[in-house]
């Protein structure tokens, strides 16, 4: 038998590209959850905001800061900013490359990533931002939930 | 109980980087179906588009346009052009790194977007296309039509 | 009835953007396996590889090489690479960008992929690779299993 379970996950963010590792709590609502195999869409809402995977360690957190700032300017201009002067154009850019979903395998309730690999937010915004992730699990309820 | 449904989305684009909206087409055909939780996914077969999410406005549709023409320009020299001579090759980087696919969860039968957030298709190509998107269902059919 | 295939596939690789088209393997695994209508998740673990579609052929591969080491150089100066003394600072922010996941929706055990469109791994670390791609088949399960 397989199932679906949407769930949300609740994140305040410092903004400015703050990159937040995902994956403790995304595990942890894997244990809870009633579906043993299949595979976790991680979705924001949202469009300055993304998703993708990183070993999570302070050099690569830095380096991926820096290239954003290098590739999408935060200061540039954009025909986004001119029309409705909330400056945050650059994150609109940043978040439509990086994409809003993200979807990780799992057996026996386990997550398959590599073991240097973490999944990450960057919230692009230009202020803090309250942010409510969904988590959706989608697979084969687990043997012993079926028979019961 | 669940149940997969797929189904396509007929498109006229322009090429040139044309960005189309596609949001309300795939709303409605998940109003149409028998999946009221779950999520879609959507693929667009070609190598000269891509998918993603942005906030639909007139000045970061322009932005994203001027992005991509800066990035990967459509006059640089492409190997893929000297062999095939049909111009497209900045297209086809394009279209690899923005990727053409994209998931968005659902419940109730109601896309899990962001309030600024639409689901573009942008065409690369380097003229007028007709394309097929396949539009993707899965998950839990909805309980009225598991009773009858 | 639907259902959840969790497979494995070995390949080797050689570092430095080898760029290997894993279609056929793919599209064999799903002629083999029970699922009929649904998509496949292809995954790859670790954080110094990427996945996507492009059309291959050998002007492009060159291209996309050419492009990743224009866009985030090989040589470059990483705070990962500071830290860590592995020398991939550059390997890691591009797998980040192109992202492990992507999925492709299939009917009757057919990718519905564009003619010229294939999946490709590219791996991007500075030295040759033993990789486990995961391939996940999620959706219904073909109706001559459902009966027997």
């Amino acid at each position: 038998m397989t199932g679906v379970e949407t769930q949300t996950l609740q994140l305040q963010t410092r903004g400015f590209n703050d990159v937040i590792d995902v994956t403790p709590e995304i595990q942890r609502l894997l244990q809870k959850s009633k579906i043993s195999e299949g595979n976790v869409l991680v979705f924001v809402p949202g469009s300055t905001a993304g998703l993708t995977t990183i070993e999570y360690e302070g050099g690569l957190i830095q380096d991926i800061k820096d290239f954003f700032q290098d590739w999408i300017p935060m200061e540039a201009r954009y025909h986004h900013n001119e029309r409705w002067h909330d400056g945050n154009g650059y994150a609109h850019l940043r978040a439509a490359m990086l994409k809003p979903s993200l979807q990780i395998p799992f057996l026996q309730k386990k997550l398959l990533l590599g073991t240097w690999q973490q999944i990450i937010l960057i919230d692009f915004d230009n202020r803090p931002r309250r942010r409510e992730l969904i988590i959706q699990f989608s697979g084969v309820v687990q043997a012993d939930e079926n028979s019961q």
